[in-house]
């Protein structure tokens, strides 16, 4: 720990976003610039500034001054439930160290020209590889500043975290509309399989999601698979099978990075040619894939839902707990990096599950990046085929509460950074 | 009009739902359930039955007994934010009259056996014409009863009735969707295309529900194309690559339905074979076969983006006037069907636009059943890429006010009817 602190810094600040778009990653902004306003720091922060599109707008010099756009509180509530990524993103992986020290050397004059003494960057894997790598190009080069990463992605992979801010949120809209499916799939009488397929290629913890419910109405898909276990096509069809001999109406969840036991992801490797007129492979995605299977293998009625990018930025259904974390992640990276807290991430400590408890602490951050937690054993049945209930309990609270934006002639609002 | 009178009759009622789920179809059913219960016939119907899955379960024999069912208020109020097809639907098409009338006798064995006088039908296109039929062959045999069509279709494209009950849910579930889709599509510096598929195989209601923000907030997608219009290709990469020019990230919202000049579906004729191993055609959507198209035409990074199912179900972000009017046609069709009018499908009139104000009529259904209402030529714009303000301000009011259900640990609570 004693590595990771510097001396109290005066100076000015910079906040950025990267990776992809969540629901929550501008309410975690909204925290950091709630911690400024705020003066949590004690005057160790004068001028907040924002950099558009992470890195990439820093090392172009495109910079917002936050402190001046967010004088009056109630952008800052708007922000709150805007989703994607105000800042704008970027996925820019910087070099290693040592092979393009271009890079850094202007990213350094940027903050010397800026006086920039506190660096937040609210991203996934990705972007904690670079507050990494920023943390140690700055220190090796004396040029004392704080440099934190504070946490986001939809998929909920980072380690040391018990989830991650924009998890809850996801998972919510996927809660909710999983919900919502099964009932529009219920109306007919006659057989059909409907595939829906969620986002996470190397975690199927958004997959997950889809079975929250059999902790509280008992009314989930019929079949989960996640990509922590392998997909067998034979056991599939069984277990379609079985759930038809049931009842007429199946849902099943899959995780778009589902695998076969040779690694073959289920979208390229089920036997389906998929070229068009272009030359094009891969025009199927995971669903539409087995979408195509079950057709040929049992000949019901089939079709695939995708639920695509409206699972990360559904903000008109975030969840409120999730909405919370992330603007206090944000305010208490601001807190930490002032009391000279370097080179460290933000993690969520869940205290209890029921009544749901948490506090906020920080973890080294080279400990963190680059790596991915899985769904583990214990949260997947034994077939592989669902979720276990206490798979279903860690998830609950995550989910918990409705939080909307304020709406205009039926329209949310959102705020816009020009 | 006399023609469609009958005198006052006492007897039992029956309701069904047919044809696609909707958010708002329920809705409707609570408003029968609501104007029997509050007895606005004054003692005419005695005891509600609902009819499973529409008039297939009705040939089966499959009664529910409403009024029992609902003595609970609070069980309404649930059902009332609840998606789908509370009590199943069909897509059932009766045979024309004199082709096969065991069908229509066993109906009409039904309603002697119940002695059910009052029969309402929820539903769009096809649901008329059984109301139509079943009307005709009740009056031919002597039996007297009021027969009543309900709208309901999330398309839109009935017409004389203003609008439908569901339509204005399914296109809050866009207008909303869409504003999350731009931001998450903005956060990027690099050109890329998104194109959106949204249902309506004949008529583009409900794409051009993508572009009612432009009455609000100017924020919609760059281009939005209707199936009342012919597609053109090379007039669509003209347009994207003029909406490129103009700013990074394109948007547009596309219509299942649309067609080119010679009649063939997009989804079908963009010179793309897409045959997969099992000799299906057809693989990809109208989304699907434009992002292909752009991808080598243009080059640049695009995807593609189904709204599927979840624009009809989405009823945790359902409209709040659509549900209230949704509960007033079924309770005006109770009213009118007990003083006498049959044949009739409930219509909505729209009194005005700003402030909006409406009334429910009926009109009879013979007139209605087995046409389709298209977007008329002046909501489109004159190059066929954008809806004009005139529709956006036609259909701004019917996605007012945001209803939602009640939720338990996050989860919403909707009703089964076992």
């Amino acid at each position: 720990m004693e590595n990771n602190k510097t001396k109290r810094l005066v100076g000015n600040a910079i906040v950025g976003q990267s990776g992809g778009p969540t629901a929550a990653i501008n309410a975690t902004l909204a925290g950091v610039i709630r911690g400024v306003k705020e003066d949590v720091g004690n005057g160790a922060i004068r001028t907040l500034y924002g950099m558009r599109h992470g890195v990439e707008g820093l090392l172009q010099e495109r910079l917002v001054n936050l402190t001046e756009l967010f004088a009056d509180d109630a952008k800052i509530k708007v922000l709150e439930h805007t989703p994607a990524a105000a800042l704008g993103s970027c996925r820019k992986k910087l070099p290693k160290l040592g092979e393009n020290d271009a890079v850094y050397e202007q990213l350094l004059a940027t903050f010397r020209k800026y006086d920039i003494r506190y660096f937040f960057y609210i991203g996934g894997n990705d972007s904690m590889d670079t507050v990494a790598k920023l943390s140690a190009y700055t220190k090796d080069h004396d040029y004392e500043m704080c440099i934190m990463g504070v946490p986001k992605t939809i998929d909920n992979d980072l380690v040391v975290t018990d989830h991650t801010p924009g998890f809850g949120s996801a998972a919510k809209y996927i809660a909710v509309t999983m919900q919502e499916i099964i009932r529009d799939c219920a109306v007919y009488a006659s057989p059909a399989v409907t595939i829906v397929e969620i986002m996470g290629r190397d975690a199927g913890w958004l997959t997950a999601a889809a079975g929250i419910s059999r902790v509280v109405n008992g009314i989930v898909p019929d079949l989960i698979y996640l990509p922590e276990r392998n997909f067998d096509r034979d056991e599939f069809f069984a277990d379609v099978r079985a759930a038809l001999a049931k009842h007429p109406n199946v849902v099943v969840a899959v995780s778009e990075g589902i695998r076969f036991a040779d690694g073959t992801y289920v979208c390229e490797g089920f036997g389906i040619d998929s070229t068009d007129a272009f030359g094009h492979k891969k025009l199927s995605g995971t669903g539409k894939a087995l979408e195509l299977a079950v057709k040929q293998e049992i000949g019901c009625k089939v079709r695939s839902v995708e639920l695509s990018i409206s699972q990360r930025c559904g903000a008109h259904i975030a969840s409120a707990i999730d909405l919370a974390e992330s603007v206090s992640v944000g305010r208490a990276a601001v807190k930490a990096a002032c009391e000279g807290v370097t080179r460290e991430m933000m993690v969520i400590v869940r205290d209890s599950d029921s009544p749901y408890a948490y506090h906020v602490e920080h973890s080294d951050v080279s400990k963190i990046a680059n790596q991915i937690k899985s769904v583990p054993a214990e949260f997947i049945n034994e077939r592989g085929n669902h979720i276990t209930d206490a798979c279903a309990r860690y998830l609950l609270p995550l989910i918990e509460g409705e939080e909307t934006p304020t709406y205009t002639n039926g329209i949310p609002d959102f705020l816009i950074i020009e």
